[in-house]
């Protein structure tokens, strides 16, 4: 069976002569693959009549894969549902909130809580089970493609049919128990919305403007059947195989990644970055990293050279692009890298998305790169299984729940909070060289030293508040803020003070707030004498007990503190009123004794492994600019065999795994 | 009771703890507030169930205010009606151009025309009238919130449910009298339009390409629903109360603002215009101020430092400019200055507007600010009390329903009549001190010298064209064109020339007529040799009994007249074949002997007051800029206790009360 | 009879009173015009109640005409159903992909498949021909108006009626046979969409991603569709009239311009464009004149001086536009021009286009160009008559089912097929006087040396294949590609090469291709030295076989070549791998012995003429630049009367019609 890092690539052997297949084994081993994704669409070819089942085409792909090294993932086709069953049970169908049911010719249209979708779901994966669950070749599952809430634009999307309409009034009841408690929680005297029957709650449409507690309660209900329809195949399958499962997500926030891995055994991601966005890659799989921590995830999706679908997207990639992508993965917590396609489609939407052989079964362009990257794989592979990522200790946090929300309730003019927590927050820290995990509310926060919260609306997820309270005390240093702890769970403002806990916590009283824009002010800090321009919003703070970090200078906050200190327990908090420049979130870390892991410059990740008898790094230059690179490391780049000590030259998009 | 100008707030004590009032009173005081709007969305609060009132929380907030000299203005709560009743009747539910009803949890989603909504309506608005009518804490009354079609886009907005579609075939029977009336009307042998029988007319939908005289009587029908929906109201208040009943309006022109305060007492009206656009509020106010001349205006709806919903919009205002916000209203003729809202909501979908004090109750930046404009009130409150605004017998005429055409029938390309009438002509006159009016096909000219009348398409509204020719000869100056007389009260063309009178009130033959734009047109002046570019249309005149008063220079209508004057009777008409700059339109005024009021910069409104026995100005800086400022004034300034003479320093957004 | 050129307009005397047709036929006369096209709309005024005629009106109208010598083009009403007809058989009305159907007040919004629709419109065009078929006056007759797919916007164009949707399935059995085989050719086993019969294939709609393959195929039928309504109405006519009988055209690609004119008797066109677009206006005219070549094609619609519906479109014209304008089609093959319209519409959703007298009967501005058009047709008369147009024997092939498969399959990104071909193919000859003739798959090609052969993604449009290679063997030059010969007929990839036959007729082997953009790539011509950059796609050949003209001298194709030459037979293939610039293109043209037919400037259209004892050429200047041109030619001006030698100076939007 194939070893880690696994290199490979999505194939559809359904949608091409079956004699092809030896061509193509040919060519996967000429580029170096060992493992293949295979049967995510391919329901009608597995069952073309209900319950008549045709499974020889597949085994013989597994079997001949398997006899050429190359393993199998095999994944659920429930996002694409045969004809013969939409046609015979539409109900199955996806419900738009103008009650609409998308017609057959396109995927994930199905409603996530149709028992009956669920029960015809189940029998395909239960054979699948029967027919794979014990192959050896078969080493990974994945359930669906892509699950996320579809149809409608945001803020109505996901399905509003008959049953969906029924758990959610559930949901309500259980969640509020008297609809007097919806009411007061959502105070729904406003407007005289008041309902007297959680049935009278309506779906959210698109017509109407609609309370943003409701748009949330909707988003989260809309999160968690989707959860739930995973684990519900998950279960099946935990049945009939020891192989890890899980199912390939995206970097959207619909459903959330936490939740939805809880019953996997494994994290898969698919993402689509290009030449300019490798930094936002190194964001994701810096989060995904954290979310299964013990086991390394899978990057089922990437491009090797361009996207498309009925056009091409983006162009095609420069040289070494396909390197550094594959290899990012990897250096940040993966054990496999897959391409999408194996081989382009010769019809159909996606006919123009780029691949590693043409459609006529010719290598493209980056095939060499491709091989070069397989033969990287193996030559660092020894290495990569012996040690692990070491971890620097600060962490980012992140919610999907409060990317959820942020769509509904911006708060800040334009803010987006994915985005602004990408750009604004890790990004200076990637190119800082802190090296950070990006962490969830969720998130066993032991081991970290320095917690970096912003736009963390809500501090109750997972029981956070407490649980942070706990960790600062014994010794943790929180960096929170700005407009984190500003919503209760309902999404309610506190009427006591701005903030839940953070006067308290923080030892202020906040004079005034004002929202950032269109004129930004100004602040300086006390020690050193920087001055900056705080952004997105603007609390000024009197000192109760805190040490002042930053007064404002300018606006109608001066003289107000911008950003506060105060000792609690063995920790500290350190309370930011606006959103910080690059340099001035580096001042507030390098005043609370963080330091980043090397000095790199901003182009390079660079993330240290250790294992029990090895150490080193693993280096991926992510702009196409190249250099040489200043790192406290010295020892033999795996992939040259050359020896670096502290200097290390790198090419445009290079790699490096130098093992001290 | 409190005394005018009125300084306040709107107030939702049904949305907090009914203990708060007396914290949210002693804060209203502090701010030096003397007016509160209530209950204008409390449906739900004030009738929870079917015939069941509650009215006791309402009367306590009253009574509380009331106590500590703080008046209140009552808003019926018909924008939104209780889940209860829309469930129980959901025919009065606003319908779609698509069929579609909203569902709840939105406002002012009824239909206006329904008579079951209507019959709820008179029982809430009845018992509110029962309990409040005679309260003499009460000092005013609102209708709805905000009436305006609502639903699609244009052009097909309003309400499409079964009970409309019977209203709007009454309409057309009771206007053309017979089918083969309309269809000679609007010449519907054009593409074989032509009906059968009213009820064959369609409401207009989203789909069809309408016929523009279609849409137009829509938009006449829509605007007359609401008008009769408040009046409805109105009747019923009347039985019941000596306060005066108004209903807020929006600088927006779905709902004819005269006809809807035909039936009123004064006229309410909100605004959301921002440091970029208090000369638009400025024409908005010169507008309502003549609505109901006798009675001054209330600015019902302002915002103290920033918009917003679930986020905010565009950012918080500068220093002072709440100031200049908040008198100018009272500069033009307002006795009322309302913010919305007196405490931020703590939650729903308006979250994120800026109020006066903070959901926790802690007074927000501009609130010192707020406390200085109630003094000034208060220190000019006799001066304004004795006086009114002096008019310059300028007058600009403004018609809803020529707005309403324009939106189906804008003649020249990307011609926006509300935008330019603001922009090209209000706007510049106000920069020039000419201290416009802005007056209404329904205006009494008798108090006018001067009229300009610019893309009044038609004139037979309200009977205006025999009044003005009867005012021409009695002696007024019209200033009329481009684009006025146009077109016949149908929106068809006249037939017999492109005017329905002008040639003839002018003395004219048009040569020539072309589209302005993509090459504007030179012309020039014969007197004094100014050059201009005309924009927008251009006219070519033959005099015919005229006198040229300026010919174009360049284009096809060289040698041809652009502007001719006419003595007619006692009086005079200018007639313009094309939109002037601003100077143009200058140098046309001063020809006709009309002078400025006052040679003050462009930045500073001056309004003039007189009384028996005081007189004054009231001066507000528009632009944040301030400057020293130039006007023929000696006196004090009520504000400061500062006397000045003819030289006036203003500060950024300052405002002066000059007695002299 | 009137004699061509035709100069006219449409007219619609049913939208004026009776007695004013002498008026406006004096104006006609005084503008110099020949024909008028009439009834086009007028189906209400023709058959006002179901099955009751009035001719009469029609009849005055078409005799008064001929008595002045005026000839008139019937229209067939079919765009216009009565109020009474889509009200007594709403099955007519077109039925969009929401199953919306549109109610009265538009055109063209009927079913084109619909029997009911169309047995009422075989009732009225027959009572037409009976009526006026045999009226000498009436010297041609036009179907409909514009037929086109409408509705929705793309991709989900076209009735979605039951009757369609039952048409579609036919027609899909009809052209698979089985089901199965349409699963094989769309490859369906893709996201598991194989069908288990024709009924389940859904016809398209805005809510589902469909393959791009059922989409086109949903293209095809509605083309198919029109054609055949257009068809059916011919018929009828053709049994009473002699007249030519055509169908007025748009320059938009939704129906098959070249199929619907199969069983009409001469093209009908109408443009829309203006200064900055003649040489659009050209295009299209090198592609209507060799639909049917034999018969000059008529110019039915253009304006005179601006566009407009409820607002003017683009402003007026400069000077000489109009002249120009009205002799391109002329001088390009046609024997009519026509505007669109007479006297502006007083009212309706069209009242703000320009015409040639205004709605009050007064003639606008450019009437006097109108009247110098028309004194010039008459003047080059004879000599039109007496030649044709000389065909440079060089054709660009151009298929508007490329264009349609082009929407759904753009192939490279951002990819326009019809723009890319008029402003980077088409234009680059037409400004370097290759004259060149636009082609389709269904033309004749013995009358041609070269063709260029861009962008045609499949080679098997009426049997072209078979037909361009014995071309070719026969002589032919053949430019081809890039992205020509790249797909099946079902839009399906070829599997055994990128192409179906290039690389065999090319002898190439394409090595590597890559998407254009972002960076473009260069390349370098091996004879002469020129460097050039590639655009939109890159292919990189290895000669075998071939001679390389140009290497790829940068990018991942660097080394391979971007064009060839090869010779077939007595003829050659020239295969291209990228979009060139204009001067690539040219040196290659060059490179194949082909020049241009004059060596003047980029802004003049020179079109030859010749007949059996005459000869000449017209001159048309597009840029309203002016200048002096030089070319073969020495000869009268017909128009000036001027002689010239070679050296020909035009005024800004000039025209000469030489005769040497």
């Amino acid at each position: 069976m194939p070893r880690p890092p696994y290199l490979g690539a999505a194939y559809y052997p359904e949608d091409w002569p079956r004699e092809q297949i030896d061509a193509d084994i040919a060519l996967m081993l000429e580029a170096g693959m060992n493992v293949m994704r295979l049967a995510e669409f391919a329901w009608s070819t597995m069952e073309p009549r209900q319950g008549q089942f045709e499974f020889g085409w597949l085994h013989e792909a597994v079997d001949k894969l398997g006899a050429a090294g190359i393993g199998s993932i095999l994944g659920t086709p429930s996002a694409t549902p045969p004809a013969w069953l939409t046609e015979r049970y539409p109900e199955v169908l996806f419900v738009t909130d103008e009650g609409r049911r998308p017609g057959h010719g396109s995927r994930c249209h199905c409603c996530p809580n149709s028992p009956v979708y669920r029960d015809h779901c189940a029998r395909i994966v239960t054979k699948m089970g029967e027919e794979f669950g014990a192959d050896p070749n078969v080493i990974g599952w994945q359930i669906d493609n892509e699950v996320h809430p579809m149809g409608a634009p945001w803020p109505a999307r996901s399905c509003c049919c008959p049953v969906c309409r029924a758990r959610f009034a559930e949901r309500l009841a259980a969640r509020f128990g008297t609809v007097e408690a919806l009411n007061q929680a959502w105070c729904l005297s406003l407007w005289s919305q008041a309902y007297d029957s959680f049935e009278q709650v309506p779906v959210p449409n698109r017509v109407v403007w609609h309370h943003p507690s409701l748009l949330a309660e909707w988003a989260e209900f809309a999160s968690d059947s989707y959860v739930d329809f995973v684990a519900h195949q998950a279960h099946i399958l935990h049945r009939h195989t020891k192989a890890p499962v899980g199912t390939d997500m995206m970097p959207l926030i619909g459903v959330d990644h936490v939740a939805a891995n809880r019953v996997l055994d494994l994290v898969q991601y698919n993402h689509y970055n290009d030449e300019r966005t490798l930094h936002v890659a190194a964001f994701w799989f810096d989060y995904m990293r954290g979310i299964k921590p013990t086991v390394p995830f899978w990057n089922t999706e990437t491009q090797t050279g361009w996207n498309g679908s009925v056009a091409v997207n983006g162009g095609n990639k420069p040289p070494g692009w396909c390197r550094a992508n594959s290899w990012l993965p990897i250096a940040l917590g993966g054990e496999a890298n897959l391409y999408w396609l194996w081989r382009q489609h010769w019809t159909g939407h996606e006919q123009m998305h780029g691949a590693v052989v043409s459609s006529c079964g010719r290598p493209l362009s980056m095939f060499a790169e491709v091989r070069e990257i397989a033969d990287g794989y193996r030559a660092a592979s020894d290495f990569l299984a012996e040690t692990e990522v070491v971890s620097s200790g600060l962490g980012v946090m992140f919610s999907t729940r409060t990317a959820r929300w942020n769509q509904y309730l911006p708060i800040a003019a334009g803010f987006d909070y994915v985005g602004t927590i990408v750009e604004r927050i890790h990004r200076p820290l990637l190119e800082a060289q802190y090296r950070p995990d990006v962490v969830t509310p969720s998130t066993d926060l032991s081991g970290y030293q320095t917690l970096v919260v912003p736009f963390l609306y809500n501090l109750d997820e997972d029981g956070l508040r407490a649980r942070l309270v706990a960790w600062v005390e014994a010794g943790g240093t929180l960096v929170i803020g700005p407009l984190s702890d500003v919503r209760d769970a309902n999404l309610g403002k506190y009427r006591h003070a701005p903030f839940g806990s953070l006067e308290e916590w923080a030892g202020v009283y906040t004079k005034f707030s004002v929202p950032g824009g269109p004129v930004e002010h100004e602040l300086s800090w006390l020690s050193g004498g920087q001055e900056w321009t705080g952004s997105l919003w603007a609390d000024g703070f009197e000192a109760r007990g805190a040490e002042e970090l930053a007064l404002w200078s300018s606006g109608p906050l001066r003289g107000l503190a911008a950003a506060t200190m105060r000792s609690v327990g063995s920790g500290r908090v350190v309370l930011l009123g606006t959103l910080l420049p690059a340099q001035g979130l580096d001042w507030v870390l390098r005043q609370c004794g963080v330091a980043p892991v090397a000095t790199a410059g901003p182009r390079v990740v660079l993330a240290q492994r250790r294992g029990e008898s090895r150490q080193g790094a693993v280096l991926v230059e992510l702009e196409g600019v190249g250099g040489t690179f200043t790192a406290p490391l010295a020892g033999v780049d795996l992939l040259s065999g050359d020896r670096f000590d502290q200097q290390i030259p790198m090419e445009p998009f290079g790699v490096r795994v130098i093992e001290q």
